[in-house]
């Protein structure tokens, strides 16, 4: 006997968000925000991430209006850009990684630090007013925040800042809401990754649920 | 000051590693499972994510079995795809998604389905023996299910379900271990998703750490 299931999309997604919504306790984000973490809850699979979910004032607005702007997005991981829908992009973005770049590994070597790290070098001519999206590594964090210690450094004009794991991921985003070089938003601790990530680019990038 | 953190990409995978075996509990796992949970755990940020893992008897040794034997790995995501690492594999292994060929819109429209299970069809020339990595879709699992109804369609090696999400990702996972059409692995409920299912794949093609 074949199983039977939903096999509508649009009708998925929406009972997806509902159920969210009644679950999930968004009380304290603002409109803006909490489409934005809707959707990174409905990526996890996870009611509950709410509670470790941080904006910085305004960011939401800021990364959308960059983004409509036309603003490119950086991604530290193939994992995120690939999962970027690219129909959501408000004015057909790039959406550049660098990680794989073939003089990212001598430049590891070089800088005594992952390729993850290294490969932010090659994003300095994208990122003035880029919307960056760490998904995976807090090596690349921390880097892009010694980075922008130097003020001769482009400003992006947001980030995303969700690396996963069990090894300076948390200080990493913890590091990131400190300085707050520019509006950003975090998962705080361990959780994170390439999905809640592209979850949030995607929240960003279209008001369309 | 710049931020002081750890750069040798090594040292972070052994210390990760060495953090989930201090916190998890692995104690109902054959060691051919526990290096495939600690890499599920490390992908997804999460002690505690093992209480979901459920291996069908000798999944892990057939799906390792199979990819060393040189497995296609059949995904259901771009993210699944994207994530898993070339350099880990034993028998430089086809890693195939068919989700953006050109046939899936017209196919899904005329199976009154979602694109993700309407692109499982374009699976069975590659399906006997293959290695699937199911890491998004509900709907492509519960497909799958129904298409391995038929005796005749070709049976892979291994199934590693898991699909994320509030609606059919816990059924569709309860399906799989029900019927057992072959040796698969979920997360049961609604954690799942791409990260966790390369984790899999990574693990099941290399012991390496």
């Amino acid at each position: 006997m074949p199983h039977s299931y939903i096999t509508d999309g649009a009708e998925i997604y929406r009972q997806s968000f509902a159920t969210i919504r009644a679950e999930a306790d968004l009380a304290r984000f603002s409109p803006e925000e909490e489409i934005v973490v809707v959707r990174m809850i409905h990526a996890a699979g996870m009611v509950g991430l709410e509670a470790h979910v941080r904006f910085s004032p305004g960011m939401a607005i800021a990364a959308r209006a960059a983004l409509e702007a036309g603003a490119p997005i950086l991604c530290d991981a193939r994992m995120v850009s690939e999962g970027i829908t690219r129909a959501r992009l408000p004015a057909g973005n790039d959406v550049i990684c660098t990680l794989n770049d073939p003089a990212v590994p001598d430049l590891a070597r070089q800088m005594a630090n992952t390729r993850s790290a290294a490969a932010l070098e090659l994003w300095r001519p994208h990122l003035a007013g880029a919307v960056v999206a760490i998904g995976n590594a807090p090596t690349a964090l921390f880097h892009l925040l010694n980075m922008l210690e130097d003020p001769a450094c482009p400003r992006p004009a947001a980030i995303i800042g969700c690396p996963v794991g069990f090894i300076g991921a948390a200080e990493s985003k913890e590091a990131l809401m400190a300085d707050l070089p520019v509006p950003s938003v975090i998962v705080q601790g361990r959780l994170g990754g390439s999905a809640i990530t592209v979850a949030a680019v995607n929240a960003l990038a279209s008001r369309k649920e």
